[in-house]
């Protein structure tokens, strides 16, 4: 469906993090006819694996999940700016794909992705008059971004005045929430910016957005009752906007959910409304999913969607940075050669689940629950060992940890390359980020 | 110095976040010569730049205050890991380079560089085989890595007895601190593991290296009894080994230094031995220096190094992100176009320095001391402003915000390509960075 066919010819050397040392440049397409292998110590340390059974698996479980609800997805493209990735998110069924910025949605529209939509404010005259250019030269593309304030608009305004448009630009109204990011804060505001969107000349209003994933707790009825009352609030504007005849149509767009609560908007956003309504989740970290934070958000995703997504194997973690223990400088302490610029720390830090030694497991052991990376530095993790147990002691300088880590998006933006394994560590091929 | 022509080469595009959005893609040598303005608002956002006029002055800052200890100096390669930075550190007179990992040292092999410490230990048969491999390939590379253990030493010893080595690996004994990151962390320990690399028949003792930085705390006299105590160890250590000629010669390394108390380190450090020693620092973070924890740092730096030092200006912040102003959602309130994929977030978060309305102002207006980022999502940042002061009522959407940042090693891994730019904001050039 997309035109990887560049891509895939770019030469990848180990000047790239990841890439195994000494291998000669390969284009990125002919990594998964190599046999590196992981276990057979084939490649160097870190590197950042995705694996491709938990992707298969994800992109199944989430392509049903939707169907299951009737909501379509435009997965947030800015976890992981891949767009091998993109390629079979689509090809999984997704309607489109969600962008942070200009210059993630020129990534998606370079590759052949035709449906965007723009989780932010759309601003800045070098950003408008991209989106126009790309309007224009691209006639199939359907772009929508956000807008929550009248300067925003002018801004706007201001500059596609100074363009010949074919085709008016296609603006979500964003509700926020007091005291939260981005998006009108009442009834009143919103109602008054959606009438200023109808009413421009360059803009046309497209639907209604909103994000709940910054305010959940994780605590499914506090979660409930703060997304049920958000989504209730943008069905309340929806329905006074599609009153007023503000939507131009053909459709009318009401998009919300991370990758956290998506299932208790896919429950409450539907409406109906004058014209056909398309549901649109956002969700992007369902496609790796973590061993962290979203592990733990998703206990309350299937247990709020009942029994038979209970039984049903939920998503599963693709991302494992791998490193060596370089040293183990005293009991109960073991340094490992990765850190802040190859994985994750934001919400938590790396979480050790595996072990291997090179020539002797044959297959990577899971370490003690007692094991935790306590600190890291830029290029260094310190692995917290159970100081009186067998299995720490024996872990030896040279062996090799695999860590699940906790939010994609952030390790992602530290990889140019990272490589598809099998499940048994076999490399299928290499995944390229545009960041 | 550096063989950069085929770098310079390199053609970037919007695909990759700061390029301007809608501009042609070109080779990274002709960036330069675009004329792009950041006021004229030429750039697009978020973007990350390099101001010249203050790498320059740290250049002949960190030349000058070596040359006046006698010290040499390795900066970090790895805060950077930009080798067109590389090339300017080796021109204002840098002994070498350091870096992190074999990746690192592969990255300054193939542009040219000749001298460098890897400040961290050596092993897995792939980086080790592809240290043997670069340095027979290049006869004139002079390579250190560290060791600190027995374990380390017999991983090396069992892979480098694969191949034939033309002249031994040189190894730098490490010295470490209790409860801190790697090295040995007694006298009689790091005597046993200088011994066994003495008597291997593949690696030589070339010296010995520890790292002060991350115990420090700001308070010049804890971390000058700290660094000094440190530095007796290391000198202790060294004349030891002296005393039973375990170092290979022809001369000696020694070798300490961070950011953030090198001044101690070049106090302390040197030490006469039966061979001339090279006492090297291998400062990273001076070249852009930054706005936050190292500025915090030198000031203990310049108080301990004597009125010539205090008077003269100090180092300059060279590296700043700029966002646009995305949404005013509530008073006291401002979402910046910028998030933790864009900037460091691990010791502050980033700093306001300047304002600046495109078409309006004529130059960047200090913003109000009051303004804080006080928290980052992927891709925002929430400006919280004096909420009652007339400057911040003024702060519209699609004004732009300068921000300085708090250790320049976390932002740089965020991008591949950053501008330099003239005292007016003018681009000057772009740096591609190699992680």
């Amino acid at each position: 469906m997309l035109n990887l066919d560049a891509l895939l010819r770019e030469i990848v050397d180990p000047r790239t993090k990841g890439f195994p040392l000494g291998a000669a440049p390969i284009p990125l397409s002919a990594v998964g006819a190599q046999g590196w292998n992981l276990l057979r110590g084939d490649l160097s340390f870190p590197v950042a694996l995705l694996r491709e059974s938990a992707l298969d698996h994800n992109h199944a479980w989430m392509r049903d999940f939707t169907a299951a609800t009737g909501a379509l997805l435009a997965p947030h493209g800015k976890t992981t700016m891949a767009p091998q990735i993109f390629a079979e998110q689509l090809a999984a069924g997704a309607w489109g794909i969600t962008v942070a910025n200009v210059q993630q949605l020129g990534v998606c529209v370079h590759f052949g992705i035709r449906r965007v939509i723009m989780a932010n404010q759309l601003l800045g005259d070098r950003e408008i008059a991209e989106v126009i250019r790309l309007s224009q030269l691209h006639p199939d593309l359907e772009f929508h971004f956000l807008v929550d304030s009248l300067p925003q608009l002018a801004l706007i305004e201001a500059e596609a005045g100074k363009h010949t448009l074919t085709r008016p630009l296609r603006a979500l109204l964003e509700i926020g929430v007091a005291g939260g990011r981005t998006g009108c804060r009442n009834y009143e505001h919103a109602l008054t910016v959606a009438r200023a969107v109808a009413a421009s000349t360059t803009t046309a209003l497209s639907g209604i957005e909103c994000y709940e994933g910054l305010q959940l707790t994780g605590d499914s009825e506090r979660d409930i009752a703060f997304v049920g009352a958000l989504m209730e609030t943008v069905r309340r504007t929806a329905l006074a906007c599609d009153h007023e005849g503000l939507f131009a149509g053909p459709s009318i767009i009401l998009s919300a959910g991370g990758s956290a609560a998506f299932d208790i908007v896919a429950r409450k956003l539907p409406t109906r409304l004058s014209m056909p309504v398309l549901t649109i989740l956002r969700s992007g970290c369902y496609v790796t999913h973590d061993s962290g934070f979203y592990a733990r958000m998703l206990e309350g995703v299937k247990a709020r969607s009942g029994m038979d997504w209970q039984v049903r194997p939920g998503l599963k973690p693709a991302l494992e940075v791998w490193a060596r223990v370089q040293s183990r400088p005293e009991p109960g302490l073991a340094i490992l050669t990765m850190g802040k610029r190859d994985a994750s720390f934001d919400i938590d830090l790396p979480i050790p689940l595996t072990r291997f030694r090179i020539g002797l497991d044959d297959y990577p052991r899971p370490v003690p629950p007692g094991w935790k990376v306590a600190a890291m530095n830029d290029q260094h993790a310190y692995l917290h060992l159970d100081a009186d147990a067998d299995a720490s002691e024996e872990l030896a300088v040279g062996d090799l940890v695999g860590c699940g880590i906790s939010h994609p998006c952030t390790t992602f933006d530290k990889w140019r390359v990272l490589f598809t394994v099998d499940d048994g560590y076999t490399v299928t091929g290499a995944v390229r980020t545009f960041f």
